[in-house]
């Protein structure tokens, strides 16, 4: 194991968006630059102290960007691979790449956690016409066809109901490989939030609970109403991946409650190799963030906690909700995040509030 | 009064320090950019967006910068009034020159503050031997000669105990135009942190206790043991010199409570027109810190809360205290800021601690 980075020392993100913002902002606390390298001008660019526009495949300069900074790390866990394991010729890639790489493939993703004894949804390779069969006979009907690559934010996701419509929902997701998943029908949707640190060490956040609209999270609220005794089964889910995965930094692991009265109680639905949205309230609620741990866990340091100091309501702006700002910024106990973005794009994350209150007893 | 400079806007400091990187660190949340102007490189430079390297007394250049951003703020008391009137003539510049004009000099800001009727030791200008026998009859021998101008950290400042040590005193100062203030014996140290609105809207945070150490802040505690209705009339006393100069953004005012007994148990020291070292508590245990709330004045945006959630000790790491980062990164319910200094000189501020608790409920 290395010595931690002292401070003056850089990170490389790869990834310049709004995650990559907060992650620079949280380095900066503790004395850290950040070099940020996207194919594409993002809201990081603003407050990295280096920053680099060029194509991922463009491994000399990956190389390069390597060269510049004293470890790599990444913002979203669709950068290419190849991108990733040209930076780790050069310099320590955390999380590791392998991390990126079963994540970055939905069936590979799931094929882990199975493997590791976790409980995942009934799934199926899809690749074209001739496992339709199959797929639905092992799966069942109640089901959802997802592409295995690039699906983010409910894209790339068909649900369907009967044999008959697997054709119609290959067709709709543009023919790709794919996964059947069988459908959940849960009560509701938690996050395990882990930070792994370089000696092996495993801290966690208070579970959120999660809501979605239009596919895209919602709200994330702490403390969530999951029993002390699911949470403790939760973490030990997600301290498994970490573990399997020799992960350093945030692991962002989604998971359905499915009630007391199931089997398995508890079903992982995917997990990122990466700080995460359903984290962002641990920046006003917690002494250290999930950004700043992802930072220290990535540099060597100490683990910060991971206590909650308040309950939190954490809330997306996305599109048009973000023009709002001038009353959100006059809500009493509420905490105004954004991200700096020039165009409210209809779909597209512009910021974020969390309202804070007392920290309530619930022993989550 | 203007509205709100919308999130995309961008905020002029003049000064590259600490206090310009964590107000650069607060307009960042609020999707705001910084443009950092210094006549030299700083801590801020590594976060702002934009920066500019070169001397205050350039008014060309200074003009240049104001054109280039939306409004001017200011780090430091001691930027050079004639850099901020010619940033005026091109943009707001808040607080408004005529704070640094009068925190620039301690004789100017005693008087300011005495005839606002509000209470102050007694003092009298020293700006040659002819003064030292007036001086010392109205003020008293048990007193402190301080530099008008350009004094910081306990620095430009003699302790003198008999009329017979003004002259040796003036020496050790340069013989600069001087103050002679009545020495205050006090039992602590408090500091008022207020934040006014363009609308004149005045909130204030818990008034944190002070202690320093070599002339240096060493710790600033929320909550202080000050009773309630004494932390009303220092309120009223820092609401009345923001109120006089038309302030707009964080006022920091430094007074001594001389106990119970005392006629006027509370006696201004000095103010500084800026965000304080006393309030970087602020940045942990509150929901928006006094960084936040400065940009949000200057920016003509609504308040945010000044409420805390929990209780804090902040501790200054000065010179090599800070070369014990790992420990402190390692210790629980603490929060590490470093602020990305090169050269850890022995008086030279490299980072603070806040360490929080629950948030206790003495009335303060």
């Amino acid at each position: 194991m290395s010595a931690p980075l002292p401070p003056g020392s850089t990170i490389g993100i790869l990834g310049g968006g709004q995650l990559g913002r907060m992650l620079t902002l949280a380095a900066a606390r503790l004395g850290l630059k950040c070099h940020v390298y996207s194919d594409a001008s993002g809201p990081a660019f603003d407050v990295a102290t280096h920053h680099t526009v060029n194509a991922y495949e463009d491994v000399g300069r990956i190389e390069d960007f390597a060269r510049s900074v004293d470890v790599v790390t990444y913002e979203f866990e669709n950068v290419p691979l190849p991108a990733a394991t040209a930076a780790e010729r050069i310099r320590p890639v955390r999380p590791p790449p392998k991390a990126l790489a079963v994540a970055q493939d939905r069936l590979e993703e799931k094929r882990f956690v199975a493997d590791l004894g976790l409980p995942v949804a009934r799934f199926a390779a899809v690749d074209g016409e001739s496992d339709f069969r199959a797929a639905t006979q092992s799966v069942g009907v109640e089901a959802i066809l997802k592409t295995r690559r690039l699906g983010y934010d409910g894209k790339g996701q068909v649900r369907i109901n009967a044999a008959t419509e697997v054709a119609a929902a290959f067709d709709e997701i543009g023919r790709n490989p794919a996964v059947l998943e069988a459908f959940v029908a849960f009560d509701y949707e938690v996050s395990i939030l882990a930070v792994r640190g370089l000696s092996g060490e495993v801290r966690f956040y208070d579970a959120p609970l999660n809501t979605h609209r239009s596919g895209i999270l919602h709200t994330s609220t702490v403390p969530s109403p999951l029993a002390g005794s699911r949470v403790a089964r939760a973490r030990e889910i997600a301290k498994a991946i970490a573990d399997a995965l020799d992960y350093v930094g945030v692991l962002a692991v989604e998971m359905f409650y499915l009630g007391g009265e199931a089997k398995e109680p508890l079903v992982v639905n995917e997990f990122a190799p990466r700080v995460h949205n359903s984290g962002h309230w641990t920046i006003d609620a917690c002494a250290v963030s999930q950004f700043e741990n992802h930072i220290r866990a990535v540099a060597g340091w100490p683990l910060g906690p991971t206590e909650r100091h308040s309950d939190a309501v954490m809330t997306n702006l996305v599109g048009q909700d973000a023009d709002d700002w001038p009353h959100l910024a006059a809500e009493p106990g509420t905490c105004l995040h954004l991200y700096g973005k020039r165009d409210a794009r209809p779909d597209r994350k512009m910021g974020h509030i969390t309202r804070l209150s007392p920290k309530s007893q619930r022993p989550t």
